[in-house]
């Protein structure tokens, strides 16, 4: 039997999704199974395999798979260690892809989502033939994913790549979650948009749509969905927030010259109203070497099936 | 004839120093050319030719030579061209590596100051056996080489790594000899250390061993014999400019997750003067995952060599 497909499994804080994926970068089959029901990780391993045998039946069974990817909070590709996640239920050390090779009897890789996101990019998106490109996930945080020379960059111990928490705002920055202020991730992920929105709101006061929502329930999409109705504060909002990434963009290009920076995740579908004033920032920014050179586009990846392609392209280099 | 040695070149904008050096990184016979002599280029190749030719006599002659090194100004290892070099009198695109092996008859390849200084670390200095590491070269201006799964990285068109040009300052920043405002290299340059010293004795009245020197003839090596003497407003200089590298280097971590900082150049040699703030800035800033983890070393190639050992370690990859 040829080994045609490969597993994509996505682990995401309450969701895990994962499916099989042939080389041309279709999801032929996928299913999900809770990621916070067992304590027991041995007993998450088994409910997934169980799900997935189901799942691959129709396609000339396990013997069919070339290799498994598994995208994961925290994960560590020298290790295939998920290593002490802050919103998981495992605490610790879990040895997540020696468990799951063991298991499936498949050789299993694993990262984490972003890097995940990144070699989906590459195998089947926005950045096929590139060798160097940079991409930023504006998800509920900020993650990135840097590829050099056509390889992804683990760093000396594989945790490379935490642009979202490079110094945005040095002085009486933003509290972040990890402990430090004015990290990147506090104004550009869809919770920064957010919490703008909040400051914006309490700070000021022009009239806007946001002001009938409840102050505490704004999110980025409210925002967005103010923005298309021309709201001038929701743009002011996205002109803030595009400043802020343009201007850590520019950094970024100084690192490694990238072809292209690429944006996934949820805000990037906000299109034009983040795209713009980030392309003007980061222009503006620029060093005079690499102005107008750098693309910067948008993942090309289905978002219903981003998350699987991702995690899924690892195994093709197993 | 075994070719057992290969030669740096290196190119400042006065002078140009070339030396032969064989595989343990002993400079074995250097001499130097001025640099602005010959506004023809063929003519400075020429006379360096003439120059080396004596040089290469007692080792065997020009059959023992493996390769050519050039750290070179604005110099790019794709191309092998000098691109617009501000300090140099050859304008536009000088294609210098061609030149150089048409008329020596050997591989050559080039590449700019701080990338030869940073294959030089890895092959004979601080950094030998390492994989992932930067290397910042704290001169005139404020360079950077980046090394990755231990190759350097050159970027998309070959200029990656100008690290000395992210921003440190966003508002109200230094005027840099970019066009910008508030590069690192404004803060932490050689030069930087003396504008620091130049705005203290202005802005301030307190005592310094600094006013016995007129204000605009101050360079870097006063504030640091200032601070041997345990001169107060010499040590804060070193503070301030130690606080805003510490600050840039954390943010660089989050990038490649190196193995090490290397200092190099010579505001490095300040020893503990710099190196005590830099530490104590950066561990304050740095994400957690990598607090006191990152070594900061100083480079270990020997001073009035190290450029020409940068140049020729990049003949040993031909």
């Amino acid at each position: 039997m040829n080994k045609q497909y490969v597993v994509g499994i996505d682990i995401g804080g309450t969701n895990t999704v994962f499916g099989i994926v042939d080389a041309r970068g279709n999801v032929l089959a996928k299913s999900a199974v809770k990621t916070a029901t067992h304590q027991d990780i041995n007993l998450y391993v088994n409910e997934i395999y169980e799900e997935f045998i189901k799942l691959v039946e129709d396609f000339g069974g396990i013997e069919s798979i070339k290799g498994i990817g598994v995208g994961a909070p925290n994960g560590n590709y020298y290790t295939g260690n998920i290593e002490f996640a802050p919103n998981l239920i495992w605490k610790g050390l879990i040895p997540l892809s020696k468990l799951i090779s063991e298991k499936f009897g498949v050789p299993t890789a694993l990262t984490n989502d972003a890097n995940a996101a990144t070699i989906g990019e590459m195998a089947y998106g926005a950045a096929r033939g590139m060798k160097n490109f940079i991409l930023i996930t504006l998800g509920t945080g900020v993650g990135s994913g840097i590829v050099i020379d056509g390889k992804l960059v683990y760093g000396h111990d594989g945790f490379a790549g935490e642009l979202g928490h490079t110094c945005s705002v040095r002085n009486n920055g933003r509290q972040c979650g990890c402990g430090r202020t004015g990290c990147l991730e506090t104004y550009t992920s869809a919770n920064g948009v957010a919490r703008t929105a909040r400051e914006f709101l309490e700070t000021r006061k022009d009239d806007s749509l946001l002001r009938n929502i409840p102050l505490e329930s704004i999110s980025s999409k409210d925002v967005y969905e103010a923005a298309v109705q021309d709201d001038k504060l929701a743009l002011e909002i996205f002109e803030f927030t595009g400043k802020i990434l343009g201007e850590a963009l520019s950094d970024f290009v100084a690192f490694s010259a990238p072809e292209a920076i690429i944006l996934f995740g949820g805000l990037a579908k906000a299109g034009d109203f983040i795209l713009n004033p980030v392309v003007k920032h980061m222009e503006k920014n620029m060093l005079v070497l690499w102005k107008n050179k750098v693309k910067l586009l948008f993942s090309e990846l289905k978002e219903a099936d981003a998350a699987i392609l991702g995690a899924s392209a690892l195994a093709w280099e197993l």
